[in-house]
């Protein structure tokens, strides 16, 4: 069976990408000239992987005419970015500072991206997301990631409650955030192992998934104010999570 | 001299312009059967706005064809969102609990709309948006924003530095955001009335707008995660100001 590529592009997203993980490349290709070329071109070789060259009046399909390639396009196989659940739980040193993001569901790209960025920025140990009825780590995340999609892990799971079930047995909270919840995460202390669940960006945590959580919490607004955009809510949930460390 | 407009779509964004600003409409299009129609037909003729049909098959120049527009696109006024600085002034009440946002050359609509959008969750009072080097308030800030475009004041002002430091006479205090700063937004207690400053997305805020500044603060993060995206960083910082009113 063909393995499945996908294009990147852009030099923090390849320059990420080469450092973390040059198994999946399946090639990188430079525009002459350019000081993507300068940079990455020496470390791409010892890496042994296959440089190619192109033009911006001919990127190869799968690019997006309007891409700002900055010099660099990559193709990379994708399932190589994605972690195995039981392999990642095996290497991971699980203590009261441990946090995991887990997506439920969550539907556009732009947040999965902008929910690795942050994720990173706040020292999230993992971001478990599901094969099915979730946006996939494509060009548009990993773009929007500025490259941390290979920096953070990033876990394949197959049922967000199974797996939500296994951290439970393995010592962490589980915290669901939902707008509705009376209790606001201000108030959380986040002293135990802690896993993070985000909802789907219309509906929020589906029920079943919320009947895992231990704990629901909101993040306080103004009562005029519908919500926050998903990947924000996120971001102060972790960043939020992150600060009682201190 | 024409009046110059723009175009905006989806149920959100074309409800809360209704509501809160409808003299900024040049026209309102409903597509025939649309739930959007029954929802606003009635309230648009109360508001003397003009009403007309349209064919997704033939959308109105200046809304993109992908637009996903519920039924519902609507012309408006672009310079009625924007309120004048002196106006503004003169109508706000201030005291240790009002906090404003102050764009600093933002450059990417997604961001602007998004730092919309979380300032009406969090309570700032209005933002400040510099007339040049600044991403205009155009149909993707507002569409980004879901309609918070409309509820928020968006203050036009020319120059952020005169702005800044007329504010200071106003009795508030002038906070930048800045990655570098040794100060941790964490420990500030926010109990003077509150400008927060945000700069451009790859630049920061600039040298001359620092130094209006009183207090350059950063966002606690992982020593080896780049930057937070502009919106996120944005947003963290009003919820952090916005807590400690509590």
């Amino acid at each position: 069976m063909k393995k499945e590529t996908t294009f990147i592009y852009g030099k923090h997203a390849v320059r990420e990408a080469m450092l973390e993980m040059p198994h999946i490349f399946k090639r990188v290709m430079f525009q002459s000239g350019s000081d993507a070329k300068d940079m990455m071109y020496q470390y791409a070789k010892k890496q042994e992987i296959n440089v190619e060259s192109f033009d911006s009046r001919h990127m190869p399909k799968g690019v997006p005419k309007d891409a700002v390639h900055q010099g660099v396009v990559a193709e990379i196989f994708q399932e190589g970015i994605m972690k195995d659940f039981d392999e990642f739980m095996k290497d991971l040193e699980i203590s009261p500072q441990t946090g995991l993001l887990v997506l439920g569901e969550v539907q556009d790209p732009q947040n999965v991206g902008s929910m690795i960025r942050s994720a990173a920025a706040f020292g999230i140990a993992g971001i478990l997301i599901p094969t099915h009825k979730q946006a996939k780590v494509n060009a548009t995340v990993i773009k929007v990631s500025v490259g941390m999609a290979f920096k953070v892990p990033l876990v394949s799971i197959g049922n967000v409650n199974h797996t939500l079930e296994d951290l439970k047995k393995a010592g962490f909270w589980i915290y669901g955030l939902d707008g509705e919840s009376q209790q606001s995460i201000v108030k959380e202390s986040f002293d135990a192992p802690t896993v993070l669940v985000v909802g789907n960006e219309g509906e929020g945590i589906r029920a079943k998934t919320k009947d895992q959580c231990d704990i629901m919490l909101s993040i306080p607004m103004s009562s005029d104010c519908e919500s926050l955009n998903a990947g924000t809510s996120a971001a102060i949930a972790m960043y939020q999570w992150r600060n009682w460390k201190k």
